[in-house]
This record gives C-alpha cells, sequence and structure tokens, in this order.
C-alpha cells in the first residue's frame, strides 16, 4: 500500500474523479488486512514480501488457529504455522486435514510455492539442534526454496565438516544453527563464499544462559559475511534466506 | 584451498608425480597467508570471499598497518583500513599518499572493484548514528557496490522514512543502521521486499546499555526479513549485504 | 492522612481540646487502614488516589482473598482483583457472586465508577498481548474511563495502525502495549499527541529475555511523551491513564 | 500529516482538481520536514506534539549545531538544545547570542510558550541529582508549563519530603528524579494524588550501575500511578508531563 | 577448633606428653564433624555461633534428613529444618513426631534456646512477603530471639508504617522484608535507629527479575545502617540479626 | 521527629495550648533539618541515629562542600566529608584549616565522638583493597569505635589469616573488606563468632565486571552470620558497624 | 585425520599411485566419522583424544541412545552416556543390559580402560553438589583414572577440608565442585599444588542466579592454578583432569 | 605449613619438648609470610606452588613495588611483576636495574626457573590478543617452561592454523587466547590431545562486552578437554599451564 506506484495510482484515481475521497481514505485504512477481532491477517504480506500467510502458534489456541487458517486457506494462498506441538496439531488437524504437520520441526503447512532455481544449505552443530534447523528447512522450502541438510557436525570434530563442504559451498545461502559455544558460524563462514544467516540456538547447559552464549559468539564473529536471527528462530532465518536466494 | 576442486587438482597432481607429497604438504601449510611475525596476511580470502584485504586498525599502531598495507599494495590488491581515528591517517598518509581516508567512515581505502548491477540502501534513524553508517557505505562501494544513503529518518518522525521508500525500494539489500531503541529496522521490514540487514549503533544514554537496547529490539523484530550484526560493525554490514548483492 | 489540610484538621481538634493527644495519636496510626492480620487494607487510598480497593491475586489463596474482598464490599467500595486465573476465580465466586470475571484480563471486579469525559485508547501490537491489554482495559473501566481497543496493529505492517490513526487520536492518554522487540510505542508516540504509556510484554522468545528487550526499546524511545510501566504491567498502565485523563 | 483530517483535505484537494496527483505526493514526501543533508529538521512536530523544536546536542558538534538552530530561529519557532556543555554553549552562544543557557541544565533555549494554567512539581532525592531536575525544569518552562522545584528531599529522612508536601500536592504531575535506589518514587506516589513520572538517574556507585538499580525500584514501584522515563532523562520526562498538563 | 585458646590448649597438651602427636592430628581431623558419607556434621558450629544445628532441607530426600535429625538430636542439640514443603514434612514427622512444622515459614524445629533480652522487629512489606518474614521469625526465636512482626506495611501507604513505629524502634535490630521495589528498607532505616538487615524477595513480577530490583534497591540504600542478605534467605538475615542481639 | 514520644510531646503541647496548631504544623515541617537551597542538612539524624553529618563529596564542588561544612561546624556538630580527592581536599583544607584529610581513605574529618567500649576488626584481602578499609576506618573511628586493621590477608594464602584470629575474634563486629572473588568473608565468618559486615570492591579485572563477583560471593556466603553493602562503601559498613557495636 | 603424520601417509600412498585420489577425497571425508541420519559418530575421537565415546544423554530420546550406543558397543569401544535421568536408564538397559547405570552421578557406563597410575581428587562444598561429583568422578574412572572423594566439606566449617587435606595433596589433579558462593576453589588452590579444575554448581538460591555466582568467584580466584569449565560440568571437569593426569 | 608433614613435625616438636606451645603458636602464626604494613609477603608459596613469588603491578605505585620487590630479591628468589605499564616500569628499573622489563606483556621479570623438559603452546587468534599471550609466554618462561608461540591463526581462515598444528600437537599443554567470539578454543581442542587452557580476551568491540563473549563462548566450548581462565589472564593461564607441564 505504501510502495510509491500504489499511492500515485490511488491519488489519480481520486484526481480523475474515478474514486471519491471518502472511498480513498476508507481503501487506505481498510483493504491490506482482515480483521478478526482478534487477529488483522495480512493479506498484503504476501504481495509485498513474497512469502506465505505465516501464523506463530505458540500462545494461540487450536480453535483461533483454526479460524485464522480456513480464512487464509478460502484465498487459495499457502499457509505456515509455527511453533505447533504434537497435540495442538492433531486437534488442528482434524478440522484441517489437507494441512501437512512437520513433526521435528513443529510446524503445520499448506501449499507450497515452486522451488526456485538457488540453494539453501542448512547446516546445524549437534543432534540437539536438529529442531530447529527443521524449522528453517520446512519454512524455507514452504517458501519456494530448494534446500540441503548437514547436521551434527560441529566443530568439536572439524573433519565432519569439511566432508559436507562440497555441497555446502553450492548454496546461494548458508543457514548455520548451532548451540551451546555456536562457534560452527565463524568457522563455516571462513570457509564459503555464500552469506551465512546464523542461528544460535537455546541448547547448552549451565552458562550458556539460554542461547545468549551462542547468540554471542555469533554477534562477535570476526569471519565476515555473517549475520545473526534471534534464538531458536529458524523460521526467521528461512526467511531472509529465502529473499536472499530470490533477490 | 579448502574447495574440493582445489583440494582434488592438489591431490592429482600428486598421484601423477607432478609434485611430491612433500611439496604438497609445503602448499598446503604455507600458500594461503603470509606470516609478517605479528600478523598473517590472508591473501587467499580475497579469492575465497571476493573481499578487499581488510585491515582493523583499532589497536594497531601506525607503522605496523603500514607494514602490512605495503605487502597488501605491493600485490595491487584493494584494500580497507577500517577504525583508523584522523591522526593514526595522517600518519599513514603520510607514508602511503595513494590512501584515500573518509573522515566520517574512519576508513582508509585503496583501489575499488568495478561496481555491481545491483544496488545497497543504507538507511540509518539519527545524525550521531552517521559514522557508522558511512563506514557501511566507504566499504560496500570499496566492495564493488552502488549505494544510496538515507540518513535521519527514524520512527520518531514516519513521513521523513517514508518520503525516502520510492529510492530505498529499488535496493536488492536494505542495511538499517540506528541507536537508541532501534525500532527503525522493524519498521523498514515491514515496507520493503528486500532483506534487512540490521545495525544497532552504540547512541543513546542511560538504558541503552551501549547499544545492547538497540540490539535486542533488532534481534526480535517480527517483521520478517532481517538478521542483525554486532553493534556499530558497519564493516560487517557492508560484507555480508556485498555477498547479498553479489550472489 | 499526611495532606496538609487533615493533618491541620486534626492539630486543631488538639488544640480546641475536642480531642485528647492520645486519641490523636490513636488516630493517626489506626484509622487509615484495618488488620486482618495477614493484610492491611488501606481504605484511605480510595480517597486520596480515587481508585477502587485492588487486591493482587497472584500468591494470594482463594480464602484469603475471599476475607479480603467481604471486608471491602461490605464498606460498598468498588473492587478490583487482579492476576485471578479461571480456577481460583470459580471459587471465589462461589462465594460472592456479584463479583464479575473478565477470563482474558484474569480479573474480577466489583463495581465501577461513572465514565469519565476523556478516552483511553488501547493499542496493542500481536494477538499474543492481548491478555494484557485486557487488563488495561477492565482496570481502566473499573476506575471509570470510557476505552477504544485496537488489537493486533503491530508495526511489521504498519498500514494497519494507520487505519486505527482517526480513532486514536481522539484519546487523552494512549496505552500501547508490546512484546518482542517493542517498537510499536514510538510509532505511535511519533503519531498522536496525547502522551503514550508504554508496555512491555513478556510476549517473544530468545533474546526477548522475558520482556526485556521490550522494556528496553520503550525506555530508549526517541519519540517524545512515552513513559513506560512495568513488563505485563497492564493494571499498572491504567492507574497512571486513569489519572492522566481524569486530572 | 498522518492525521485524518489533514490527510483528508490532501486527498479532497486532488478530488477538486485543486492540487495534481504529481504536487499531492510531493507535498507527502517533501513537506513535513526539511532535509540539511545530515538532519531533517521536522517541522511538523511543533504543529504535532505541542513541542518547540529540540536538537539533541551529544554528539553534534557546535557548528553543526548552529546551522540547525539558524534554521529553526528562521521561522520564529521556540527552540530547545539539550545535553550542551559549557564551552560548546559559549561557542553556540558566539554565533546566536539571543539564546539562553541554562547551566546546570545543560540547556540552551530560545522562546518559550505562555505559561498554561496547571503546574508541574520537580521533586529531587539528593544534591548529585540536581542537573537531571533542572533539565527537566527548564524544558518543562519552555514547554509553557509552570514548575515548583523541591530539591534534597530523598527518603533518609522523610520529614523532609513532608514538609514539601503541601506544595507537590497542588501539581497536575509530579516529576520525581531519583538515582541510588531510586525508592522516593514509590513515597511521592503513596502520597500524592497525580501521575508520577519516575526520572532514575546514573548517580550512585557499585551495586547502582549506572543507574539500572534505580530504573528497576522504579520500574516495580508497588504504589499506583507511576511511569517510568530513560536513565537521567530530564528532556523526556518534560515532555510526557507537559502532554499531560496540557492534556 | 580454630579459636586460639583450643589451638593453644591442644598443644600444651602434647607438650605436657598427655596425648601422642598422632592423637593430636586426629583430633585436630576428625573431632571437629561428624561424617555420615554423603554429609558432615558440623557439631562444632553450635559451639562456634551459638547456633542450633542448621539443615538446608531444599534438594536433600526426607530420610536423609531425617538421618542426619536423628543424630543431632541423640546429642540433644536444638535443631533447625529450612525449606521444607509440607509433603516432605510429613515425611519426616511421621518418623521424628516431636518436631515441629512451621507451615508458612517451610521450617521444622526441635528445642530452641531460652529468650535474650533484645528483640528483633520482623517488617514486611506485603502479603506475599510473609513466608520469607515467617522463616526469619521462626529460625530467630530457634536461636533465643524475642521478635515482633509488622507484616503489610508498604511504603505505597506509609501510614500504615508509620503505626507500627514506636514498636519498631524498640528493637535491637530490625530485618526489614521487601520484594518488588525494595524501597522499604530505605524509609525504615530513616526512620529507626537499629541496624537493619534487609532481604529482598522474589516476590514481584517482569522487571523484579527474580528478586534483582529490590536487592540493588537495598544495596545502594542511602540511608545510613542497613546490611543486605541474599535474596529470600529469611534465614540468613535471623542468624545476623542474633549475633546482633545477643552481641 | 517522627518517634512516637517526640509526637506525643508535640500533641500535648498544642493540647494544653501551649503552641498554636500553625505553630505545631511548621514545627513539623521546618524543624529537623535547614534549607540551603541546593542542599538541605539533617541536623536531626544526629540525633535520631547516633552518626556525625555526613557529605558525600563526589559531584559536589569544593566551594558547596565548604558552605555546607561551616553551616554544620557553627552548630559544633561532628562532621565526616567522603569520597574527597587530594586536590579537592587541598582548596577545603584552605578554607577549613581545622578538618583533618585521610589520603588514603579520602576522607576530611572534623571532631570525633569518644571511642566505645567495644572494637571493630576491619579485616582486609588485597593491598589494593586497602583504601575502601581505610575509609571504614576513618569513618567507624570518627563515630565512635575502636578499630583494629587486618590487611593483606586473602584466602590464597589463608595462614595469613590464622595468624591474625586472635585479634579479630575479640571484635564486636568483624568488617571484611574483599575484591576479585571476596571468598575472605565466607572464610571469615566459619571462623569466628562475630557478625560480619561483608565489603565487596571494584579491584579485579575481566569477569570481576567492577565488583560484581564480589558482590555475589559475598550475597551467597553459606556461612551464617553475614549481610553486604554496596561495592567499595566502606562508609556504609562503618555506619553498621558502628551501631551494632554501640547497640 | 589430520595429524600431519596422517595428512602426510595418506598423499604419500597417492603419489605412489597406490591410490587414486577419487580414493584419497572419499577418505579424507568418509572415514572419520559413521553417519546414522541424525548424529555422525566420531570414531576417530577415541584415538585423538584418549576418551571413551559419549552420548549426551539430555534431549535424545531413549531409542535414539540406544541406536547409537549399539554401534559403538559393536566395535568393542568403551561408552559413556551422561545426564540421563533414571527412568530413560532403565528403557536403555532393558535394551542392553551391559550397561551399568550410576544413579547419582546419572550416567550409563560400558566398559572402562585400566586405571592411570596417577590419582584425581574431588572435592565437594556441599551435600547438594553431590551429584555433579558424582558424574566426575564416574566419567574419570571410566576415563581410566584413580579417583579419591572428599565431599560436604565446604569453607563455612574450614576445620573439615583441612581434615582431608593429606589425602587431597597426593592427587596430580584436584577437581573442586561448589555451588553458592563457590569459594572452596580458592582455599584449597590456596592449599594443594596440583592444579585445580573448578566446577561451579547451580546449587544455591536467590543472588546464586543459576550458578552465575559461583562461576564468577571461581573464574576471579586470586590463588594461582585455578581454572574452570562450566556450570554443572562434572563430565567437562573429568575430560581435562583425565588428560592432565595422562600426560 | 598445612601439609600433614610439616603440621606432624611441628606437633612432634613440642611432644618432644623441643620447642614450647607458645613458640609452635607463634612459628604457625608468623613464619609463613613477611609483613610489610600495606602487604604480607607469601615466601611460603614459593615452596607451596612451585612459583616465583609474584606482584600484581596493578594500582601499587611504583615504590610500593620497589620496597616489596626488594625484600624477595633479597632472599635470592625469582620474582614476576605482572600489569606495569612502561613509564612505572622505567621508574623501577631506575632503582632495580637487574629486572628485565618486556613491553608487550608489560611484565618485569628477575631469575628464572631452568627449563623443564615438557613445552607450553600458545596460540592465538589476533594481531591484538598478542599482549595477553605475551604475558603468558613470559610468565610461562619464567616458571621454567619451554614455550612455542603461534599468532594470529584465528578461526576465520582456518588454514593458518593447520599449518601450525604439527609444532602445536608436540605440547603438553595449550593454551589458546582469543578474543572476539573466541572459537579458536573448541577447534584446538578437537585436534590436538593435550589439555587446553583458553583465555578470552577484552578484544572485540560492541557485544563482546569486555570479553564476556569470548568467555561464555570458552565455557560452552562442546570439544572435551577445556577449562577458562578469567579474562585478560595471561598470568593465570601460566600459572595452571606451568603446573600440569611439570606435574
Amino acid at each position: 500500500m505504501f510502495s510509491e506506484e500504489a499511492l500515485r495510482d490511488l491519488l489519480e484515481k481520486i484526481a480523475q474523479g474515478r474514486i471519491s475521497p471518502e472511498e480513498a481514505l476508507k481503501r487506505l485504512r481498510d483493504l491490506p488486512y482482515e480483521s478478526l477481532g482478534f487477529a488483522r491477517i495480512d493479506h498484503h504480506r504476501e504481495l509485498r514480501k513474497g512469502f506465505p500467510e505465516v501464523i506463530y502458534g505458540e500462545g494461540k489456541e487450536a480453535d483461533q488457529i483454526v479460524v485464522i487458517a480456513k480464512k487464509v486457506i478460502s484465498r487459495r494462498m499457502p499457509l505456515l504455522i509455527t511453533r505447533v506441538n504434537e497435540e495442538k496439531a492433531q486437534t488442528i488437524l482434524s478440522e484441517l486435514p489437507h494441512l501437512r504437520y512437520h513433526r521435528l520441526a513443529q510446524v503445520l503447512s499448506y501449499g507450497t510455492r515452486d522451488p526456485n532455481k538457488g540453494q539453501i544449505a542448512i547446516v546445524s552443530a549437534g543432534t540437539a539442534d536438529i529442531p530447529v534447523a527443521e524449522e528453517a528447512r520446512v519454512c524455507a522450502q514452504a517458501m519456494g526454496n530448494r534446500t540441503t541438510c548437514h547436521y551434527d557436525v560441529g566443530v568439536a570434530g572439524i573433519h565432519r565438516l569439511l566432508g559436507e563442504l562440497p555441497t555446502i559451498s553450492q548454496a546461494r545461502v548458508v543457514i548455520v544453527v548451532a548451540g551451546m559455544e555456536g562457534a560452527l558460524a565463524s568457522v563455516v563462514a571462513g570457509l564459503v563464499k555464500a552469506p551465512v544467516i546464523a542461528v544460535p540456538t537455546s541448547v547448552g547447559y549451565g552458562a550458556s544462559f539460554g542461547g545468549l552464549a551462542a547468540l554471542l559468539t555469533m554477534l562477535n564473529c570476526c569471519a565476515p559475511g555473517v549475520a545473526v536471527v534471534n534464538i531458536d528462530n529458524g523460521f526467521g532465518a528461512a526467511c531472509i534466506a529465502s529473499l536472499i536466494n530470490q533477490a
């Protein structure tokens, strides 16, 4: 709505008398989203960012999610529902059996976009980081990206990572998922040319402080070409990786 | 050195008896960098990441910098020296007059790569954030990117940002530089399609805690398509933005 | 008791021999509250601040709450009980059926003051912030304020907020409730004239650190006219907003 | 610019053919601020919030400030320049002798608005908190408010505060400025009816952590009717207090 | 064992040939405590500090506690067991019916010392702080102190505190227990002459950060004569208050 | 003023018509302190707490201190001025030559009270902690206490502490001053019977975080009978130790 | 794989035509670990570090652990599975009855290496620290070390520690396990000659902040010869202690 | 003094009447250190830990250092003075010309012990980390260890590290010195067999928070065999490395 073209078009229509100021004002206010009382669906984002509609499932009840999901599906738009545990997912699936549940990733998906030419490599440090890595993978695929996965290749045994390098090097973007000390992002960024999106995870104990240690490590990465998203935010990593891959 | 092709090539040369194992081992160890005793120049990075050689100037003395810089220039490679205050810059320039000093950005540069087709928009919230934004701009240009600058467009007067949107929207990547509450990254990411690299700055007082407030804001950004680099790290933002723009 | 008028009045009564010093001392000590052993009800606050009596329900058992509530109601004073979950509320309602339970807000109320002329706008960023927003709304209404609600208008899709601006602009005070990065307060304060009371919420994950990120964002807000209350403190926001609205 | 009335007016002018869409777009983008390259003056804020134009002096050089100040003064608008130390102030005054320097407050002012009917009480805990309290006072007066000052009345000798209560109680808003443990805000809010804006200061040592202790104290204040601004932010307190006083 | 007298006595016995060096060494090592394998009871502390033996109940299983408690009781020493929830207490009482359980304080006690002449006042801010205050009271009494209790007298309604002052002023030590903003310690210390031991509690929400806010408030207390113990540490406050009272 | 006796006396005088209510109110407000505009001297504290008047010198200018000091001295009250560096001290001494400057402690003193019977032992861990220990010693002596000093007896060589134990054991209160890991308080409290006031210092580097490490150590002390004051707060330790010694 | 010898050997085999480059590349990539899809077993670490294979049990399901464990056992390698609660252990033991479960340590072990000549002393402060101490003991023994245990010898009663000193002094490495204030490491390091590995535990409450207090204490230890591992990381302490003992 | 042998010997002398109890007590107290009033030299530590006497130079004045140093040298003991800047060093050298100043390490040394058979490798990540690495090297050599240095081999160009591996692998202990993200410790520990002592440095900016990021990284290191010392504590790393090397 706020791109110059759209605004110019709206203003011109008014100037030509094709719509009234009242109508223009109404469009400006009402069009871009749909209010459900407790939520406002941003149908415009699909156009603006090229993403499916996304529902953040945590803290929403199953029936709230079903109401929003039906609205989205009725417009034939692809849909992602993140942070849905298995019990809640079963309740939703009983109403919306066409959704697909990805258990490790805790994501429900509906529809996907055709895969883009480029490819996103998803690299994770330990077995315990896999759920976050899978959230990234499922979301990236739903946004129309091809992905390759390289799990359990942490820096404590660096030969495991080197064995995966040939494939990782072919990606246009690399997502690195790591908890504990989070050093994997630095090492990967030192070895590949592609931009690296680093995802700290809350995996660890003691002085990992819920992912803070890995977060600080990644922010202080001395290898160039790394940027960081929030702790455990596989979805966020997929978003920016997808924008980069499809730029 | 660690790309599969390079390794394969080296191994084949050995297999064909064209170089001895001793020689191979030596190459593997010695080639990619040049030791100056107190520093090891990573000549290989230029090839690996497509960046100029970069010297982090803070904490290094002027004569140390001159020694490293001469080595790099003698190989006709482009060069960036960051975090150089005016006094230190004058000392270096008296020895290396071909360098160019960017006072606001506190950067010395030598040579550049030809500008790439895409374009990076650099958006900053307040006047005090300009030094970090300028570090990003100078570095991005030296890495071969075209840039546009949009300074002092913070969210307290959002109409100032909207006026710049048409130009910002044409960029392939947007770098958002903001201190204090750092909310600009969220708003920009909600309005443009391109990936956003957010740079928190240490501008602010009291509970900004040296940039921590802006950093947390940007990491928790609820608009999709944002990743974050370290506080005041304009150079780091330029690196990943350049990789994205040239991908 | 400590307003100059009250003290002067008490002292004059003593000087005129109308009450004895012993009695005066007793009044000074005993009058303004009523001791229940485990709690002292501050009946005087109703007069002093213009609020209903408020019981903070968290950590109190249902029967403790019932004892205090009966004392208050017996004096025909309005009453608010905050942070009461549904199970505890049912126990209390079985004893005090005249109370009204607001499930989303987790508040029990009894009686209200007549609505004041001015109006408080309550704006929240996401669906998950609604419980805190509702606590603010219910409390503000019980204190005699008219309210309007504008939920799920976060900055990631700023057009949703702009559509609500005409109504929000008519309020004498605006309460902004936001978790995650909490940027909404800055944007609202940049667009409206009324004072903004910002409520950070603990909604978010990872580096939101239980609401710390939103709190810091709001404290560092560069738009003028914003002050902040504690994380998730919808009640506290209602208090100060009510005082402002009724000033 | 974003009030509904203004937008409606603009749209109607277009609909009536009184201005062209091109012109409308230009106005929307260009009118509300004036670009000086390194800064964009938000002339519209004066109208929008009822404040003078404000320049945050810290980190800006004297000549930058002079350029911006001249622009503002040429439009006959009142002006505040905050965080200006004595040396920088002298440089500016040599160019702009009509400005007035408030040494304790570190503020330069030009012009004021006529005093409003209500009154703001500024209460501070210790002698060392006076500079922040003075910043609040000078700014509040420049915004057209009457003020009363009550300094060095911290809770360690509560009788000092009680002596000031009669005057404090007459204010429509109270600003409480306190460092160290910051308990003064709680005590004042328990005694007066008006809303309290609390300003933590960085005064203290050891575990005051630059004002963090006072900030947390004030955020956790159990007396109703308190909201908090950033550490040492006397200006911010004046802004919201002024909006409340003039609502 | 390490008082000079005891050491001198041991050394003299050796010098006089009344015990052998082997025996002396053994006494030095073995006497002062009794090893149960998983715990070493410090029987000597009763003599050294004048306290009953204390078992910290949290994290210990009921049967471990019973084993230790029987050892202590068999020597006819008084005993305190802290942090024992009701379920665990019932299990222990079924084995040791002579113990007495204080439910609010979560303490089991056995035996007490005769009350000392002085008196400890225990003052708490809110109803939710009572469990910590009760832990202090029960422990102080078991250590042979008389106590007076003054609960729910927080600073938000300071007249409640003033009513209790006459009694509080007669104590030789005052223990102040407060969560949220913890300002009560400052106010009490400003009004009484006795030393104040401040106990921050974890009562509060949001930016109280589990008692950190109250802890910092108390450490930064500007009223003289206050020292602080750990968050929720009613037992620790009783220990030092008892030493002061009995000094 | 707020002791029951004083209030009762005042009220009786009014009841007997010996002073008018107007006068009573005036006394209640005006008597207990003396206003200098920028400071209010609390003459009443001397009576209330038994301390000399204390001026916190940090952040006050020499001439401000001289004005306050003259007022205090003119009433023949003892005086302490803390945190005064050598240069500022010389300026003050040139006006007030009767003051005495304690260089290590950074304290100016005037007059003392006669020494009390009990004795305070001041124990410090390292040479660098001595300034804080000296601030405690000078202040404690000015408050009328005898002191013994035991410096550089940190736990890394515990035999140094044991050698001092006989003297330390004779004190009625022990002040332990320690930076770095602050473990000395735990060890001392395990060996002596007297209450221990622990003062963390900012001595240390790296993860001592300006005294935070020592502060946390002391708060978590598992030996009973320890309470803590603010980092580097030798004066605060002297205050509470003096109250304990003189109780 | 990356020791110089191994690489040289591989390269020589290629030079001699004994293996092809393709084969060499394959070996380099595939040999050192075994991929199970969700985990990559690093068989090479046994050789590289002299440790058994270790599975971190937390967050892995029992059947995942069984799959990995069977692979390891089939190669007749010793195995440690850490952080296994009793319920999960029973499930695993029903499939792999040859494993041995250490309940206090929460460790499953299979096979051990013959004990080395040196000896590791494990010293813990309180009863609640025993689980971490036991994790260290079980792991150290499985790695082929003799151990002695000295539990509940915290600094609050330092004579308990002195009684154990003769045995502790004979160790080649000392592991000190302590929560709360963690002062034990400083005291032990001041008394013994061997290097001390300090393990902070999360035992404590309030301002222990989950082990942070003990961690900072140990990092700031002023006694020489101490290094620290992560909070509660008994396994990590055993690893480095074993490497030291067997060096 | 506290080794069992020494204590037994002392006790036996008393039992045999060869020294009196008075004398024994005196020895126990007085022998092990020498008091200079402001410092107590622990001559016994040399014997106990095998270290030279060490003076921590920061915060001590040059003449204080000279006094202590002369005492130590007069006993012909080796000596280390750490954290001495160049100016202070020159003052000390003018009095004690036999000392040797190591400028990069900021250390003064006198005498050394003969080199031990084993070898310590010191590995540092960046040029800016060299001062800390040099402090470790100089101290380790003074304690009688051979050292090898491997500087500027950070993980951003991992081939630089691999080239140094053959030499590093021959060490009995490896000290890894790294700031910024501190990932080097993890990578080195994954490649070598020796125990790794990790030293985080305060090198970095923004979210490195003075070395906190590197510290947390190293504590959370997932490669086994790493323990950590305080930020910038090269001396501390040398101490424990020396004890390990000489065990």
